[in-house]
């Protein structure tokens, strides 16, 4: 069912632009010991990273890409996990692997996303996920939640900041005040490697050394170690180029809001997308796929309890999201014109539901 | 303490010889999408290896590394592990971290490694882990072994071939008729891409998919995964390299014995060498260290259960090796000059313990 055009991925959310030049010339200085293992050890990173952080050098260590803490987490805290709906599915997809009881804390409301857990829910949780901002939506769990959550609960409490480099928002600075934080952050999305598979989490150093005894010597390859340390060395390089995206973002949300689809205000690396009803969100979203431009339904295992006539598109080049963006509105006129009203009449029938601010 | 000269790292065990013409531009090829994840997933490399080792496709899943799978095994299957003594220290290492119980069973019978459980110990144990060829020994233990522990336990029972390219000792056909039988094995020895992590396992596609779910979705990153694509592609090379690599080890060997110091008959890439006594081994170990030759002795974490005045000697390049032989053999003179003895009486007055066979 494919076209003959390029085939365009909208749905894994990396990142829409290329590592800086250091970063590729550090890969390729690299490969000149591939056959060793990285014996030599993650303190040169973990330290960058501590800077880039504002956190202690014993407070940092690096993962195989953000989801290998998730998956070691969950095996050392998760008996009884409390998570947040949607939210990104492989919190309960580890959870479940690993036999824990789960427990999903309804978050949408209309159609604003708000993390509020009762008290009952924070003393049954051994371990509590927030995705910060939230994936799908794009939204913000303000800091006054967090903090709420840290002190109303014995459980460990993970704050996934994985779109950070997106959102500029962190509780990075309650590391050294909450035992019970672990803070979650990847390479992937801001400085776009996410085939090489490079996350880290920021604790206390007790919950680091518990962790870092728990994972393999040498979780992180050769590879992802020497891009991770030129890619703090190009900060300036990764702000322009998340910058330039966030602008395509929001003229991205501007163009679906024009044509009477909902985009949620996005603070991440991808635009939430509410369809007036979910025959127009299927049509779009399956008319997009057989045109070679993958995103990601309510039908995608990616999310946990996300239903409605919703779409996450995630943020690809400039030119890749002006495709998207002539498919969506092309595919919207479509299913109106054979339902027999324009989507213009439709819009003036139904009032399009408020975007979360 | 380090000298001007080149320091070689014989200690963790790589490969003393470079990846395929073909791995590298597999590499290189891979690099064009790093921004984004793997998410064309293992399918095709899951096939090649299936192929490689004769096993159904749903008996292999990758790995980051064999060690990623040494914590997914122990997470799962872990609660009472049975080890043999002296290997590979991973399997203590992660059971201890996840609060395992953990028997060692003593292996080391003279200068023998033969790996004998008691009936006792396999009824008590739910996981076992054999390591062959034996690390750091060297040694095979003989499928007749592997098959009687195998069918008298209920443990499962996994078998570390991360050698299988030195020693071509399996027992991957096993996989289908034995459920209770996981194997291990890596692109880090044999396919020199320790850099990289790269490994996977073999199992009953019950056990694959139990551990399958346990992973992240991502845990190959696509350098790895285009890598091991490559090197399955470029087996004749890798066959060579081998056999060259056997060659220098034998030859290492060899020279091990002539000089009164007595290398175990080795099944893997690395040499296993006993010398007279504890004084002549700490001084040998710590001189080739001050002169920046890392090897690994009974002090390095890397073995459970390792005492004696061991050390093993990675394989490097012919020339590593040249300079070691060299290096050793002026350490050894040293110190028994200093003694007052020369080693050559030392050798008359003691005779050197057999190798095994």
């Amino acid at each position: 069912m494919f076209t003959d055009k390029k085939i365009i991925h909208l749905g894994y959310s990396g990142a829409g632009y290329d590592p800086s030049p250091a970063v590729m010339d550090a890969i390729m200085e690299s490969l000149s010991k591939i056959n060793s293992y990285p014996y030599e050890g993650y303190d040169e990173l973990e330290g960058l990273i501590a800077e880039y952080c504002n956190v202690g050098r014993k407070n940092v260590m690096v993962t195989n890409g953000g989801d290998e803490a998730i998956g070691i987490i969950t095996a050392l805290y998760g008996s009884r996990v409390l998570i947040p709906a949607p939210t990104y599915g492989e919190y309960a997809y580890l959870a479940r692997s690993r036999g824990a009881e789960i427990r999903f804390s309804n978050s949408m409301h209309g159609d604003t996303y708000e993390v509020s857990f009762s008290d009952e829910e924070l003393g049954w949780a051994s371990l509590v996920w927030i995705c910060n901002p939230n994936n799908p939506t794009g939204t913000i769990v303000p800091r006054a939640t967090i903090t709420r959550v840290l002190e109303n609960t014995k459980a460990t409490v993970v704050v996934d900041e994985a779109y950070y480099e997106f959102s500029g928002t962190s509780v990075a600075d309650l590391v050294g005040s909450h035992d019970n934080l672990i803070i979650l952050r990847t390479f992937s999305k801001g400085f776009g490697i996410a085939g090489l598979r490079l996350g880290y989490i920021l604790a206390s150093s007790e919950v680091i050394n518990r962790i870092r005894n728990a994972k393999q010597e040498f979780n992180v390859s050769r590879v992802a170690r020497a891009a991770g340390i030129a890619a703090m060395k190009s900060r300036s390089y990764y702000s322009e180029r998340v910058e330039e995206a966030k602008r395509v973002r929001d003229d991205f949300e501007r163009h679906c809001n024009s044509i009477g689809i909902t985009a949620f205000k996005s603070n991440a690396g991808f635009v939430f997308v509410k369809f007036r009803d979910m025959g127009e969100m299927e049509y779009v979203h399956s008319t997009l796929m057989s045109n070679g431009l993958v995103t990601f339904g309510p039908s995608d295992s990616e999310f946990s309890g996300l239903s409605g006539p919703y779409v996450r598109i995630a943020l690809g080049s400039k030119n890749d999201m002006e495709r998207a963006k002539s498919e969506i509105s092309k595919a919207v006129a479509d299913y109106w014109a054979e339902k027999g009203r324009s989507p213009e009449n439709k819009m003036q029938l139904q009032e399009p539901p408020e975007a979360e601010g």
